[in-house]
């Protein structure tokens, strides 16, 4: 049986930006007994668009600052880390880890009933062709369509959640996908679950939509337990602590982060995550 | 009398990613006998809701990484780090340098006859403030009125330059600006000239679009004169040198680039910008 001074240390969870949150809202409702410590890179966000070795530093940096604070797991909640950077990170560290993409993979296998399955994402996760590799490794008879979609992001962080300018610019994007006969569709990057209705009405009802944020949460539980690092439940009065640490944008971060957790977020820190 | 040797150095650009390729471009218009160095932080792109602490910091990487290649002056080809980092860096190194903020201010304020002026930029720059101080030092009787703009830089990334998106966001964006009898609209960000045909229809004929990569390159030659830095021309039957560093996303930025320039840019290397 492990020290308990080890399940009580706060779980990491990091992102690019804001996108996240929806990951972090998740784990809140799975695992309410957990401390969590968030870190979003808003200095450098967003990392949609970025290289492979790039990705892979930052989020090395982001992982030392996250061991400084003595974080007992790692969850990365950004679909483009952990498309690109998750089996380095993996390899040089030795708590448990865990990223979306091997998660939604799961899930959009399980969900869907034609074998064709489509996947949205940015332009390095649709790039890297990692929810191809998964979905083939689980069944390889599995059929996916993968779209990149730029302007998503910008626009949620726009606030332009029901907007006729992203209806407009998602029927673009999706229109293609509609062409295969899929049954489930990734939100394969942390932001798309804010567009969930719009995506939802232009794709139709018989498309389901997969976010990978459901199945990291019970992976992460799953996880936890095999390694005896479960927080116990009930023996702690004062309940969870949650901390949020940013690269920059404080008071943005603070007001977006209410909107998505539909909690109070009285404060959060910043870290000159460069210097990690 | 100088030694050529320094006339002969080229002069360092940069900007936060693409977008300073449009005050480059007039650059090399107005001054053909410059060897140019342009350096696009593409892998920290964008700057435009960054904090000024940040973008300073950056800023003054890239202003260390452009003297390890002995640039003779430097334009902060951004209107965000004009606005953010000009002043702080300015006092800390002995070469010329020069931002597109005072120089596009003093276009405005040379092209308005009713005083009512409009700017429109990044979040980070409009509330900066520093068009409003630059043109009321000029003229203290100037009316001006600012509007953040923040999805026009990922549509222009996007490439809409020319698109119904587009010309729907620009009309929100632009409404509250034509309620002001303003005659003169400085572009306060180098991707907004790329919109430039969209902006101008919306804004109507009356309004003068203020550009302020022209009166950049105006002033750079001043100020290289005054130095005694101007390359001397006719001397160099190799013409000018033009090279291009970014932070990351080397493709894309030659992509881009070949378009905005309207030439062949044959390569561009990549430079590992926080180590500087």
């Amino acid at each position: 049986m492990k020290q308990s001074m080890e399940q009580d240390a706060p779980i990491g969870v990091f992102d690019s930006g804001l996108g996240g949150l929806t990951v972090m809202r998740e784990i809140m409702r799975q695992l309410p007994e957990e401390h969590l410590l968030y870190f979003g890179d808003t200095a450098r966000v967003p990392y949609g668009s970025k290289s492979k070795r790039t990705v892979c530093r930052y989020s090395r940096q982001i992982v030392r600052f996250l061991q400084s604070r003595h974080v007992k797991a790692i969850v990365i909640a950004c679909n483009t880390a952990s498309a690109l950077a998750f089996d380095e990170i993996r390899d040089e560290i030795d708590i448990p880890i865990i990223g979306v993409v091997e998660p939604g993979a799961m899930m959009a296998a399980d969900t869907t009933k034609t074998n064709n399955i489509g996947v949205i994402g940015t332009e390095s996760t649709v790039k890297s062709g990692i929810y191809d590799k998964f979905l083939h490794r689980i069944n390889p008879d599995i059929t996916v369509v993968s779209k990149a979609c730029p302007l998503f992001v910008p626009l949620v962080e726009e606030g332009l959640w029901e907007d006729r300018v992203t209806e407009d610019i998602a029927g673009r994007y999706l229109h293609e996908l509609k062409e295969y006969e899929i049954d489930a569709l990734v939100l394969g990057c942390t932001h798309y679950p804010l567009l969930r209705r719009i995506i939802g009405r232009e794709m139709g009802e018989q498309v389901k939509l997969v976010n990978p944020a459901y199945e990291t949460a019970k992976s992460l539980k799953v996880l936890l337990t095999e390694h005896d690092l479960l927080h116990p439940s009930g023996i702690d009065d004062k309940g969870p602590t949650y901390d949020y640490y940013v690269s920059d944008g404080v008071e943005k971060f603070i007001s977006f982060a209410g909107d998505v957790l539909s909690c109070h977020v009285g404060k959060a820190e910043v870290v000159n995550i460069e210097s990690y």
